[in-house]
């Protein structure tokens, strides 16, 4: 596995630890999808400390213990979710079972961190936010494009300091490497990944909402195709969707799975923040044809062009805020209603959207 | 007046006329956009003569006359109409008013080249249409962002010559400098400027055509709003449109009135063009915190990332192109379909828009 696909894009920061060990006591459940490292990786940096690890699935555990030596593989899922020490349960099983995994976890006092989507029907959603009013846990979510991005929380800390003045418009561009022949079989089934603009279409619009300054959102108009993958008619390698947030600021967000093979990162994620006083673009992953390196910063204001190399800067203050909430009661990474909104518009978006005929 | 703002960004190229002195002469009427300078620029270049011209405001006449010594005053519209000796009248006067003019020029037996957005009713193409077949004269159209941007030319000649497969989406974005006090009073009226996207929105609806590969299109979606100009009601200073073409490729635009004053350029003119087989982006203007030049190309495909600087390497071939079609009765430099067809597309996107409220 190399980072340069993105299928294992698990980001390390400097660690930078909360709490002490065995404070905060965390497990993996559900391996389908490789950012569970970049999960726990944020939380090991953060402190937490990780006990268990399961999956149905004995070479995904080997894999991962090769990883993190101190996880104990579990027999089955209830040695997890019946362990009192267990404070969190993180989770990157396939995108159409991560709703039932975190309503156990929940039903067992603890709280569930699980990957991008968080669920893929509204069914679920009902079903989530139900519990999560009756447990009071967390059902907190892993929108990495955004939270395991330096430049990205960068651009948050510039436009809460005014820097671009009011925001109008969040545009991304988040294409994909497809990388087909490493694919499981559910990544071409609509029904299990959710589609296009409920999967990875759900990192853009919880970008759209966070810069935006709203959690409040309608789909103006979505669409998706297929392009290029005829053979799978599951699979949607293309989409787009444009929202008005409340407030009035707006968004568009574009997916693909085209980046091509001579692109020297997975994707060359894009977001343009327009303000009414300047303009942020990142170059997430790197900054194509000059720099491989991500995180290039352009932010554009009334005084001149500021080009901010923010790679190894910034660091990944999402993990820790998260532990000490869940120590706490605190809301301070993200709130819950900011995590379920982005899944809401990321399944409207996908249930009304146009399917390109071509 | 400076290019940095704009307004009177007028490209200059290496001359390449196709035709002697005396074979193709043309006359400019109606200089309310300073778009007249490139239109005027981009005919000599290509051997035009240019004779007379004509405003009723004689400071404009007197400051094109400096540009443009040889340049006769005419007393009056008709002197240059009734003057068998001129081809084709290039016109730029208030957007609302741009195809009466052209119906008159037409009607004469000249043709037209006109600055886009070239007409700002439906009523006014139907008139066009209609004038066009019975005359058989060319309304051509200034669609600048892309005739006459050597990057934009060059992306044209990548597409056809396959670098990166079939083309799936064209995005652009097209910001724009304000300079609200230079602004003449038409500026802020919607019915004389026709709303942004009828106006700045036809150069990206028009690429979105070009780049997509098919002259039939449909808006998905459009949207129109008043961020920061209320004193100014008539005033859209940002916008944006979906489209899917008939062959199946998608488009995107994005245009606003917000280019930070920092910024070296009047716009961070960008265009994102996916293919199957690779992606090219323009930078047009510059390359913002990197390089004051423009016309910098971004192409990635299977092979691998390449910057191409363009600027200077690759000419303006429209306006010899034009010149011949109008001397020959060919039509390589754009089909008539294909500019009116650019023109219906952004008059459907203004006329269907929601509005954003704020």
């Amino acid at each position: 596995m190399s980072e340069q696909d993105g299928m294992s894009y698990a980001p390390l920061g400097r660690p930078r630890p909360v709490c002490g060990p065995g404070d905060f006591v965390f497990a993996a459940v559900g391996l389908d999808h490789d950012h569970i490292y970049g999960m726990c990786n944020g939380l090991l940096e953060a402190g937490g400390t990780l006990k268990w690890v399961y999956d149905p699935d004995p070479a995904k555990v080997a894999a991962f213990v090769g990883r993190y030596p101190l996880a104990v593989p579990a027999d089955a899922e209830a040695t997890v979710l019946d362990d009192p020490e267990v404070v969190l349960v993180a989770g990157a099983s396939v995108p159409a079972d991560r709703a039932g995994l975190g309503l156990r976890v929940l039903r067992h006092a603890k709280h569930y961190f699980v990957d991008k989507p968080p669920l893929t029907s509204f069914d679920q959603l009902a079903a989530v936010r139900a519990e999560v009013a009756e447990t009071g846990k967390k059902y907190a979510v892993y929108y990495s494009e955004r939270l395991h991005v330096e430049s990205a929380v960068f651009a948050g800390q510039l436009i809460a300091d005014g820097a671009i003045g009011r925001v109008i418009q969040v545009l991304g561009m988040g294409p994909h490497r497809l990388n087909a022949p490493r694919r499981p079989g559910w990544f071409w089934e609509r029904e299990r990944y959710g589609g296009i603009l409920c999967d990875i279409g759900s990192h853009q619009l919880e970008q759209v909402l966070f810069y935006g300054g709203s959690d409040r959102g309608k789909v103006s108009s979505s669409r998706v195709g297929n392009f290029a993958h005829k053979d799978h008619p599951g699979m949607e390698d293309w989409g787009d969707v444009s929202v008005v947030l409340d407030n009035g600021a707006v968004g568009y967000c574009r997916v693909d799975w085209f980046t091509p093979s001579g692109l020297g990162s997975w994707g060359d994620g894009r977001t343009f923040i327009l303000g009414t006083e300047g303009t942020i673009e990142l170059r997430k992953y790197l900054d194509v044809g000059r720099d491989p390196e991500g995180d290039q910063v352009y932010l554009v204001d009334n005084d001149g062009e500021h080009h901010l190399s923010v790679h190894g800067k910034v660091g990944y203050p999402y993990f820790g805020q998260l532990i000490l909430d869940c120590l706490e009661g605190s809301e301070e990474a993200m709130t819950q209603e900011h995590a379920l909104a982005a899944a809401q518009l990321s399944l409207e978006a996908e249930a009304n959207a146009i399917r390109i005929e071509d």
